[in-house]
């Protein structure tokens, strides 16, 4: 029995099967919930359809309630959850398992008697419905993949770019401040021009206007960009090796067709 | 008969022959027509010289159409489509054939007698000759060949894009909407604001204004550029080596001067 | 003597000689030329030192007169150009010799009695006393050879480029002219909007503001970025080859030490 | 005592002895001036800490300022500044160590009776102290290294930048300067377009609006923003080599296992 309902939750491998089935009706009803977010935000449709968003929300905190419980009953036929109790509690904190909880979470809430402010910040955490999908969506473990491998890179990456935040922010604060006030009032507000900067956005509502400041800032952006750009290089550069590597061939000795090891 | 004139119609190889002076005179229209459309879109232009535009659509949409028919007749002396009836039909299907068909639509469809809104609208089709060409420029080839090489890898990159973009722009939406109800309205409209800044284009016309939006809005800049440049950097890589791939040369041996081959 | 004047005018290669200190001689005056056309614009520093520019202009049109004479002059002495008079003019129709004729030229046309209008804009021609300096900056050559070397696959890219240009602009003219009449007036100012959003610079002037060119303009900016991006990958790792290729070292066979041939 | 002071102020190998922990407790100074230097910047923050922040500069400088002296006096543990007082001196003029004197200098610029003005502007030296932190922080190293391994792409890429930065801005002023006498001033003025442009960035303070200033922008645009990727191409393909270097694995002939010399 809890091997069955096990299968029927896994993803299943043969297209057309009951495990098959259940995956497409799953995968329909999270992306039912992630469009009911989006449009349920524009002001007319909510007010038009708040009967159906209700209802839809009814039946798939029941559904997605059913199915973390399940999940968490069965994570025992998972090799590595095997133990009773403790099994179950480890898988309950495998991040898929804190994403199934967290998006049915907010729906419950308000019957604990949590404070009404505290709800309304929680309904953000239907959120995760979208994360619910990562389960069926191969791109997104390659993406995952891909940060694992490279998490020494990109750490490097990223306190790199901090400091660099840290320090052109500090250098345009003094040098802007005085001229605008207003803009560049503190250190904090000042790498919102930093980020719009050095990540090329440049939205246009924040720009140095003295002579120093336009040369300081026209020098971080010229250097500046080159570095922050890095993190992003790196992705790219992992991402591009981590989808050759599974498709790429070995070299081989033209004398005895060999593969040519590599030590 | 039918095979001259397959030949007349067919991109031709040897420069100075009657199908290269043919494909010359077909280069020279599609080119007046893509001018054509560009000038006339200019009012004071339009209203000047309308006889010469109406004269050339009169013209080019004729020599269009009996090019088309020839094009569908003589199909079957490519191998591909060499059955009489079914060969012509399967021809008229492929991308190449519905351009053709596309361009010279929009003058027919007010004959058959359809709302003068949708004929308006299809005049829009007139934009497909510009693809015509694309039977004659080898560049828009290699391109088209790169999209088919790098399918697998833009089809994760995309499908991670929206979702990308689908959680920043739910996440704004939560925190900015209250400060700026006009432009982060409902979430479609956030998106805008999520394209314009992992895109770096940032316009300026909607960015947060509260401390909590700068901050997630500068995070969203500084990881999401990163991820969101994948599918530029998918095809900027696949189109060099596309492009070395025919021009690269093969290890040889140094013993017996054998090429090294790849298992 | 001629011999002589060739020596002293061609770059030195042994750094003190008479010949070296000639070169830098030249270079100074070119930038100290340079120098004056950028602060020569800041107007009041125009007015107050107005004759020391006039002088500084005279005394380097004579100067690079007498060389511009000199270099056509002693140009037999180059192997490629050493027949008497077509060598001599053959030399001055090479990129370099231009570059110095029209460096000097807006001093000498108000003599030839042209019109002021076009002497005027002729003082752009002064812009050509940069490009001189491209003698003596060896950074200069090297991104000249990527140019070169990379000409194909460029001229590709730049093709399709303006393609993409053309398509985008005339799409977004048809969905957003009706709601912007003056910012998207026709497809060759619509083509400006292109340009600001394919390269991501978004000056934010002119952007849609209609649902749909919203939604045609973000997907515009996602997908036709990566591919605006091609022609940027090119030049960069073209550069980056170029710059291996000289220090790269060749692959030895461990047994007898002899290069592996590329065949 | 001179080699136990020297031990204690370099960087610990062995996570728990005292060097470790007095390594930690300077990263924690340095990061409390760091943040002191951010928030301090927030006015009403400031008022209300005032004591605090100026106990904690107080503090601060006392330690710098020891530590200064001791890690000059036991440089000549250093094999490269053994010698007596020369070592001393010379490695006081190590990059590291200048930071170090520069973090504490604003400190003591008031007794020796400068200028208040001069003070003011010293009190940016304060930002040193974000520097202190590379001795720690081995990302920075890695950056530090790619710098100096690419110096010689990064300076003819950089030397370009200048060159292409120059040519654009004067040609743009010529052309936009009439019809848009505030924004294109000068050509130094213009260059603050031109970065804006180049980088990618655009604020949106400035853009052409002539035609001709479109239609050059745009050309600019296009082919400028290639060019000037150079600089972030180098840095990231030579950060993404420079990594994959220490990691890498030997190429050994399939014969005898022998490890593929590189002659």
């Amino acid at each position: 029995m809890k091997k069955r309902i096990y299968n029927l939750l896994s993803v299943s491998k043969t297209p057309g099967d009951t495990s098959w089935w259940f995956d497409l009706f799953l995968i329909i009803l999270i992306s039912l919930n992630v469009i009911a977010i989006v449009i349920e935000s524009v002001e007319p449709i909510r007010q038009k359809y708040e009967a159906l968003f209700k209802g839809l929300e009814l039946v798939s905190v029941i559904i997605f309630s059913i199915e973390y419980v399940l999940r968490i009953w069965t994570a025992n036929e998972i090799k590595r959850f095997h133990r009773p109790i403790t099994g179950n509690i480890r898988y309950a904190l495998t991040p898929l398992a804190i994403v199934d909880l967290f998006a049915i979470l907010p729906f419950y809430l308000p019957f604990i008697g949590l404070d009404l402010r505290v709800v309304r910040v929680m309904r953000l955490f239907r959120l995760f419905r979208l994360f619910k999908i990562a389960r069926y969506v191969k791109a997104l473990t390659v993406i995952n993949n891909v940060f694992k491998e490279r998490r020494e890179e990109l750490f490097i990456a990223i306190i790199f770019t901090f400091f660099l935040l840290l320090f052109t922010s500090t250098l345009m604060y003094y040098v802007e401040h005085e001229a605008q006030p207003e803009s560049f009032a503190s250190i904090p507000e000042t790498m919102w021009w930093s980020i719009a900067t050095l990540t090329t956005v440049g939205y246009g509502d924040i720009y140095p206007i003295t002579a120093l400041g336009k040369l300081l800032g026209g020098i971080i952006a010229v250097l500046g960009i080159g570095l922050f750009a890095l993190p992003a290089g790196i992705l790219a550069s992992g991402f591009s090796e981590h989808l050759t590597k599974t498709n790429s061939k070995k070299d081989c000795c033209p004398h005895c067709g060999q593969e040519l090891k590599r030590g």
